[in-house]
C-alpha cells in the first residue's frame, strides 16, 4: 500500500508557501562563513535566528556554546516516553562564497532563477536543515503536537569539519538519546528521483608547506643554484597518484576492503550516463582511478585531492622570482574502514619521503572525519522509502555520497541509534562553488516527505 | 700607473651628498611598478621626474613616447665629433613591492639602515642609473663640459621584459650611433670588490594555465572521477626537470655550448664560499644541476624556474574545493645561443605532450630577451678597470651575471658598439624581494668611478 502526503498539513505547506520561502531568504542572507574569523558575527547571527526560527515553530530553542561556534538545539518532547525521539541534524554555517566575481547573482541575496534558488547555504545546508523546521512547525500548528518526539541539532562548523560536535555529542549523550538520526545534506540521484544514501566519505584535510629561502630571490641572480620551493611542491604532489589515478602513497589502500557486491551491483544498475555527468562538470574528459566506473570512483573509492595552491608572484604580468614558500591544500576523501589520522601520519611519512634536499616541507592538520556505510535495513527506511514515494511518486533508490558528513561517525558511536540520509539537492547543484542553488520543487516535496515521515515511524 | 679620482669632481660629490641623497629619495618615492597598470600613473611620474633631473644634471632632456612606457633620453654632444660618444643606459621602472607585510620599513619610502639604503628599486636600477646621472653634473657643473658625448637612455619597461626598447633603438638607431655602451644594473662580486660583467642569461618567461571542469566543483561529490587541475599542473611541472637537477625539456641543451675553459678557470678561481652564500639565501641546503658549482650554475647554465602558482582556495582553513583551473608562473633563464622563442616552443611543446587527458593546458608567452657575452679586450675595458681601481683601490674581477637585461642584445646587434656593463649592487641586495636594498658606500664609489671613466675614454 502506498502512503501519500496527510491533506491537513499539505494545505497548511500551500498556505504558508510565500512566508516560509522569505523565512529562508533571511537564513540565506546572514553569511554565516565558518572558516572565516572575519565572519564570526554573522555566523553567531546565524545561530541567534535560527534558534528564533525553532521557536516560531514551536520547539524549544537553546544556543549551547562550544569551543567554536555554538549549536542551536529545537526539541518537543510532548509525544510521551511510549513514542520514538528522533534527532534531526543539520548545519547554518556555510562554505565561503569566493570567487565572488563568478556568482550570477550575489551570493547572500537569494534569486529565484529557472525554479532554483541560488544562494550560498541554499542546498548546503540552509534550505535542507529549514524544510525540516518547517516540517515540524506544520505539524505541531495543525494537529497541536508531532507523533514523535524530535530534537533538532544545528552545528555551525560543519563547513570547517565538525571538530566540537564529537565532544558535544558525547557530552550530551542521554540528552540527545534517540531512536533514530535524520539527516538531510546530500543530494538525489536525479531530478524526481528521491534517493537513500549508502554512504559516506570520510576525510583528511592538511595543508603542505615548502619551504626554501628566507625570503623571496631574483630568479636571474640565484635561479639554478637553489632549489625553488613551487617547483618542489609540485615535485611532491606529482608523487601522489601512478599513472593510473590510483594514489601512489606507501599503504594508502592497506585497510580498504571491496564494496559490499550486492550494494556495487546496485550502483551499476543505476542509468547513470557519463555523458551527460561530463556535460555537467564541463571538462574536456573524465578520468581518475583505472578499473572503476564514475559512481564507484566518487562514491566508493578513496581520493587525494589539491584544493589550492599558492606560491610566487601571481599577479598580472611578469616577476621574476624565486620564492621563498609554496603552498597546498591536499584532502584525502576516504572510504570505511580507513582511519584518517593513520592516513594523514602516511601522507606526513610520504611527504618527509620525497621532500627534496634544499627544502623543508611541513604538513599541518586541518581536519578529518570518518566515512560512513549505512546498514539499510529496519522500519526507519521502510517508513523513509514510503515517506519519500508519497512526495516524489517514485520510490528511492540507493546512492553513495562522495563527500563528508564528519559527524555522522559520532552520531553512530555516541549513540548508537540507526542514521537515515534522505537529501533533497541535486547534481549540478554547486554545492562549494558560485551559483549554489536548490530546485523549489525539491525544498516543497522534501518539506512534505519529512511531514510525511513522522506519521509513519 | 694607477688612476686617481679626480679631486675637483671628488669635492662636488662631497659637497653636494646631502642633497644628492635627498634627490635619489624623491625618485625612489615614485612607486613606478612597470608591471601593474594601476600604477601607469607613477610610471609615467618617474619619467617626468627623471627628465626634470637630466635638466638639473646639464643634459638635453627628452621623452619619447613608445607603446609601452616612454623612453627618457638625456644629451650632452658638446665634446665635439672628434671625441667618443658613450650611451649609458638604465631604466626607471621597478619591480613590483608585494608581499608589503615582509619590508622592515615602507617600500617607497627610502630608509638609511647600516649603511644601506632600503626601498624598491634603489638598486635595481634607480641608484645605480642616478649615480650616472650625478657624475655626469659633477663635470658639467666643476668644468663646464665633459670629456666625451654623452646620451643617456632609461626606459620603464625593464622589469616587464623591455618589449618595446628594441623597437626604439632600431628607430633612433642614428641619434644613438655611439662608441662604447655603459650599463650599471648589476652586482659586484663582493663588497669592495669592483666587478666587471662578462655574461648575463637570457630569458623566456610564460604563463601555463591548467583548465579542467568549467566551474569549481565539490570535491567530495566530483573528487575521483574529475581530473584536478592543480594535480594536473604539479604532474606537468614535475617533467620539467630530472632527478639530477637538469632541465627535462626534449631539446633544450641542443643549443648550449660548453663555456669557454679560459672564463670557466677565472670564474672557478674566484674566491666564492658556498657556506656564506647558503647562510645568505637562508634555504636548508643548496642545490642544482649536477656537475656545477655555485656560480656555474647561476652564471653559466640555463634553467627552468616557477615564479608564482595559483588555484582553488588558499585562505584561512580549509575549502574543499576541486578547482576549474590551475596557473603557474614560468620563466626559463637562457645562455647564449639559446633563442627564446625556439625555447618557448619547445616548452609548450613538451606541455602538450605531458599534459595529462582531462585537463587542457595553455602556454601564454611573456616575455622574452637573449643572453649575452661579453669581448673583453679593447680600450673600453681597460679604461673601466682603471677607474674601478681609482674609486675602489682594488682591481675589478670578470664575474658572470644569472639575470638578464634583455636589451643588451639590442644594443649590441643595433650599435655594433662595445658594451660595458659594471654595476654597484653586492650580493644579498633583494633586488626583486622585500627590503631592497643599496650600499651607501656603493652609491658614493660608483659615482666617482664612473666620473673618473670619462677622463680616461
Amino acid at each position: 500500500m502506498t502512503a501519500s502526503i496527510p491533506s491537513d498539513l499539505d494545505t497548511f505547506f500551500v498556505a504558508n508557501r510565500a512566508r516560509i520561502e522569505q523565512e529562508l531568504f533571511e537564513f540565506l542572507r546572514i553569511p554565516s562563513v565558518s572558516a572565516r574569523s572575519e565572519h564570526n558575527a554573522d555566523t553567531a547571527r546565524a545561530a541567534q535566528w535560527l534558534a528564533g526560527a525553532f521557536g516560531t515553530a514551536g520547539l524549544k530553542a537553546e544556543i549551547i556554546p562550544t569551543p567554536g561556534h555554538p549549536v542551536v538545539l529545537g526539541e518537543w518532547r510532548g509525544a510521551g516516553p511510549d513514542r520514538p525521539t528522533v534527532l534531526v541534524y543539520g548545519h547554518y554555517d556555510v562554505q565561503p562564497a569566493e570567487p565572488l566575481d563568478l556568482w550570477t547573482s550575489p551570493a547572500f541575496e537569494p534569486t529565484v532563477r529557472d525554479g532554483r534558488i541560488y544562494a550560498r547555504g541554499s542546498v548546503d545546508d540552509k534550505g535542507q536543515l529549514y524544510l525540516h523546521v518547517k516540517a515540524i512547525e506544520a505539524h505541531l500548528r495543525v494537529r497541536g503536537r508531532l507523533p514523535v518526539n524530535i530534537v533538532v541539532l544545528a552545528e555551525g562548523e560543519e563547513e570547517v569539519g565538525s571538530d566540537n560536535l564529537g565532544d558535544f555529542v558525547r557530552a550530551h549523550r542521554d540528552r540527545l538519546r534517540c531512536d533514530a538520526v535524520v539527516i538531510s545534506d546530500s543530494s538525489m540521484f536525479a531530478p524526481g528521483q528521491p534517493s537513500i544514501l549508502s554512504s559516506l566519505r570520510g576525510l583528511t584535510y592538511l595543508q603542505l608547506d615548502v619551504e626554501g629561502p628566507s625570503s623571496d630571490l631574483h630568479s636571474g641572480i640565484y635561479g639554478g643554484a637553489v632549489v625553488n620551493p613551487a617547483t618542489a611542491l609540485a615535485r611532491i604532489i606529482a608523487t601522489f597518484h601512478d599513472a593510473n589515478g590510483r594514489v601512489a602513497v606507501p599503504g594508502f589502500y592497506d585497510t580498504v576492503r571491496d564494496w559490499d557486491p550486492a550494494i556495487r551491483a546496485r550502483m551499476r544498475a543505476l542509468p547513470f550516463d557519463d555523458a551527460h555527468f561530463l556535460a555537467e562538470v564541463g571538462a574536456p574528459a573524465l578520468n581518475g582511478e583505472s578499473g572503476y566506473t564514475t559512481l564507484e570512483r566518487v562514491w566508493a573509492r578513496p581520493t587525494c585531492e589539491i584544493n589550492g595552491l599558492l606560491s610566487g608572484y601571481t599577479g598580472e604580468g611578469a616577476k621574476t622570482v624565486l620564492p621563498s614558500r609554496a603552498m597546498a591544500k591536499v584532502s584525502c576523501r576516504l572510504v570505511p574502514d580507513q582511519e584518517p589520522a593513520a592516513i594523514e601520519r602516511l601522507m606526513q611519512a610520504h611527504v618527509d619521503r620525497v621532500t627534496p634536499p634544499g627544502v623543508r616541507a611541513r604538513v599541518t592538520h586541518l581536519h578529518g572525519g570518518r566515512a560512513w556505510r549505512a546498514d539499510l535495513t529496519g522500519p526507519l527506511y521502510d517508513a523513509a522509502a514510503q515517506a519519500l514515494e508519497a512526495a516524489f511518486h517514485r520510490a528511492p533508490v540507493i546512492v553513495g555520497e562522495g563527500g563528508s558528513i564528519p559527524v555522522v561517525d559520532d552520531f553512530a558511536k555516541a549513540l548508537g541509534a540507526p542514521i537515515l540520509l534522505m537529501g533533497f539537492g541535486l547534481p549540478g547543484e554547486n554545492a562549494h562553488a558560485p551559483d549554489e542553488w536548490m530546485s523549489v520543487e525539491n525544498f516543497e516535496l522534501g518539506m512534505r516527505a519529512v511531514a510525511t515521515l513522522w506519521d509513519l515511524l
